[in-house]
């Protein structure tokens, strides 16, 4: 093991990096060491707490004697709470240690909170835990805690708690940040929103996405720079983009930053789905994908937002604009029709029966127990829940899923979810699909054996799929060669419904592709090597 | 959608392949056509069944023309059985569609049944839904349904229900099962246990393993053949091989292949944990991993199984044998230690405790209630719970999970499992841990917000983890340099417990490796192009 790690050293230092860390965090092997209910070894590895450190401790001798002072060596350590057990010996040993390490990177071994998503961790959580090891160790520090804004990172280093500022997602969301705050462009950060569909993307095993960043994963593969994007040059006609939620804006900064005119109609409030859904318990930092794209629109003096602006096919018409982006959104779907019910259930149509756009745009069920039956699995039925319940209503929270907010477990959301609908005395019930309305209450099924029970029911809100708005496109296809539109296409949830970052990158897709030779997705090439025998 | 199919069948042509699908099956695209409740079109290819099959008859006329009498055309559909609404005009659509098609890939919607495990489906499980296809149709009928024995798949030839054999995970278990029908080798036929281990694989996007061929995944990757392994040529010692279950069985069996004389001891009879694990409910054919192995032993008389042969270092001493597998295996623990506890818990160190191995070897808790702790989450734990409970026993299946049996879901296994127990009475608490036994009951703590609650508990079984048995391998190792073993390993379980797929697999790769140079493990190389700019 240390020569591994002794190779492992002198290779990054070969390939020219800066730093290299013994990584002693997150239940890897080095922390299995530290933690005496993990560690049952009886040798000179176990037991004290000097034992069950000495790898720690010989890793970095081993390190720092491989590779000089050609590299920094960092520790990544976990420190525990001052009222955790073992807290006075680990500061006893951050305190020896220290000589040999050059930057402490310091965390904390709730994973939850590191990783935390806005809507249960603000900015600067770790602080109380780890503002201590700056003194202790006479070192420089290091850490993450979601920092989003560059107030709260110059915060951290003005009052001595940090000396690095730890970003990922930030840096996800925007990889010009540090760039940006250098050059006093504070209003021109696209800032985290802390939604950890990034994280999400990670555990799925799938390529990377970004909800505020829609290049991120696309800067080889479709060579899509996250700052700059190909001017349109020579004479452009106009293009009119109908719907300001995250696909519409998107587009509409997008093709305005190509030098397009851009005309948006918005029939209501620009944001969309977005503006409902910030309004969830928590999610007040989800606004930013909505805010953010309105402050950089409003620098661009060729890109129009008309707010209170619905559009009709003959409206468009009327415009004498050629290019159309149908941007509309989506709803949520009041049938019921989804997972378990493909076709719906025809009772659902009752004057109970409300849709979560409904409820968030400020409607609310009649007196007494509300059901909301989750058939999708992400956050939103979750949230209603919890919203509703904060209002003082009796909830009912049915899922055929085993856990609340299922889906919500990619972005480190659902534990904390389902805790908070248990603290909220909201009535679970797993493993059930609500089928028929009936008066007074609501049918389920057991999703394993079928078998049916009644539950009071005054008010009920599905959330199982959702409905692309896309009537307009369908009315301007029908006359499109007639009416002699020059290009005419749905982006984001009109097209197909999805994550926010879906729509946001698909909107970013179409502006690209406005007027643009169509590009090759560039993949890597898998080879195989020829037989050894 | 027309020209890319045609375009697709014309590049399989020019491959060289055979036969080209059209798959109207596993609600893809056309299965969602042919759907009334998937499909709300309004134009000619929604309606009436004739207007929702028009796709699936425009493919099939469109294959034909494209590829000619060079390949055959396939269509992949499902029947609806008997009883099922539709079933009418579906039989009307094959009859009206068989010219156009030169053989019927014929399964059903419940693809829970067509990929069903052993443990709930049996061989030729379709055969009642599909036998009327052959008639109605005069074509050539193929169909899967978990063949695994050549006498069933006689049997569905000679009754005229099928032309062709469809089975895939039996060909996994063993890809020359068509090569040992024809040379009427049927006793050498590495049969299917129907466990879905490979189907796990590929839900999980993880390397394919078979449980019963270590092979499967390796014939590229390490060169190794499913039917052949190198011969150990010029004078070999002896190997002696400490236990008997699957993967001691396997380095045996692959060791006496290659020639070298094999002494297999094992303690009590052969099997190991297969022995056991195939008394669960449903899980009889899982022994044939036992059973195959211990009939090819048979047959090589350079390897000879002891039976009731408990081994201690001193008894390997004095066998004087220099080359030494120790495959003692794992048992589970009885102290609770798991993902929930990691340091275990001291109260479950009580006269109710027993270990799933303990009550698969045949005891049974005192009269009473019996709680079963899953902390692990795949089949053990929930089969334990239907065998105590169809034995009348009252059972109370406490798991952090949402569901029962979560990991059983990558094998098609969980939503039946969860039926089964719900329909046989057991209590299920999901979202809770058991943390301490107290007089008379044992305490739960949800898995969210850490409330307890106690239930009563007569006997007690914990399913967390396992513990290598590896005291021989220790006292081996201790003495090894100066005893004069000249190779000494632990394989499968007592190496690190884990899927009986991986103990057959490091068995194998045990034996291969015997006196062999260590091989490099071929990888595909990724290229990345560059850029287009």
């Amino acid at each position: 093991m240390r020569d591994w790690h002794r190779a492992a050293a002198l290779r990054a230092r070969a390939a020219g990096f800066d730093v290299v860390y013994v990584y002693a965090a997150h239940t890897y092997l080095l922390s299995q060491f530290l933690d005496p209910a993990l560690n049952p070894r009886g040798d000179d590895y176990g037991g004290s707490f000097a034992n069950r450190a000495r790898l720690v401790r010989e890793l970095l001798e081993d390190t720092r004697a491989a590779v000089g002072d050609r590299m920094a060596v960092a520790l990544r350590i976990e420190v525990i709470g001052e009222d955790g057990a073992g807290q006075e010996e680990r500061a006893e040993f951050l305190h020896q240690i220290a000589p040999l390490v050059d930057v402490f990177d310091v965390t904390i071994p709730d994973y939850g909170t590191e990783m935390g998503p806005s809507r249960f961790v603000k900015e600067a959580a770790l602080e109380g835990h780890i503002a201590h090891v700056r003194a202790a160790t006479a070192r420089p520090v290091v850490s993450v805690g979601r920092f989003t804004s560059p107030e709260t990172m110059l915060g951290q280093l003005k009052r001595g708690v940090l000396d690095f500022i730890g970003a990922a997602r930030p840096s996800i969301a925007d990889p010009f940040l540090p760039a940006k705050i250098r050059d006093g462009r504070m209003d021109d950060i696209r800032e985290c929103i802390g939604c950890n569909i990034c994280y999400a993307h990670d555990g799925l095993g799938a390529p990377i996405r970004c909800t505020q960043n829609p290049t991120m994963g696309e800067e080889w593969r479709q060579g899509w720079h996250p700052e700059h994007v190909p001017a349109i040059t020579g004479r452009s006609d106009p293009v009119l983009v109908v719907g300001g939620g995250p696909s519409g804006l998107e587009a509409a900064l997008t093709l305005g930053r190509r030098g397009v005119q851009v005309v948006l109609a918005e029939a209501g409030e620009p944001g969309g789905r977005v503006t409902r859904e910030a309004r969830l318990p928590g999610l007040a930092e989800w606004a930013r994908v909505r805010d953010w794209r309105l402050h950089q629109i409003g620098k661009l003096p060729n890109v129009t937002l008309y707010p209170g602006s619905r559009m009709t096919a003959g409206d468009v018409r009327e415009t004498a604009i050629r290019h159309v982006l149908v941007a509309t959104g989506s709803l949520w779907r009041a049938d019921g029709r989804g997972r378990s019910l493909p076709g719906g259930a025809a009772s659902f149509s009752d004057h109970r029966t409300l849709t979560p756009d409904q409820v968030l745009e400020g409607t609310r069920p009649a007196l007494g127990p509300v059901v909301i039956f989750d058939d999708e699995g992400y956050h939103i039925a979750a949230g209603l829940a919890d919203l509703l319940a904060s209002e003082g209503r009796e909830v009912t929270y049915v899922t055929p899923a085993g856990t609340v907010a299922e889906w919500a477990s990619y972005t480190v959301e659902q534990s904390r979810l389902q805790a908070r609908l248990i603290e909220r005395g909201v009535t679970i019930l797993a493993g059930q699909t609500v089928t028929a309305l009936y008066p007074g209450t609501a049918r389920l099924a057991c999703a394993y054996t079928g078998r049916e029970t009644d539950i009071p029911c005054a008010g009920f809100i599905p959330v199982t799929s959702r409905e692309p708005q896309d009537a307009l496109w369908l009315a301007l296809k029908d006359v499109a060669k007639d009416r002699g539109l020059t290009s005419l296409h749905r982006i984001g949830d009109a097209r197909a419904p999805g994550l926010i970052a879906h729509a946001v990158h698909d909107g970013h897709a179409a502006a690209r592709a406005h007027l643009s030779p169509p590009t090759d997705i560039r993949r890597e090439r898998v080879i195989l090597p020829k037989a050894r025998r």
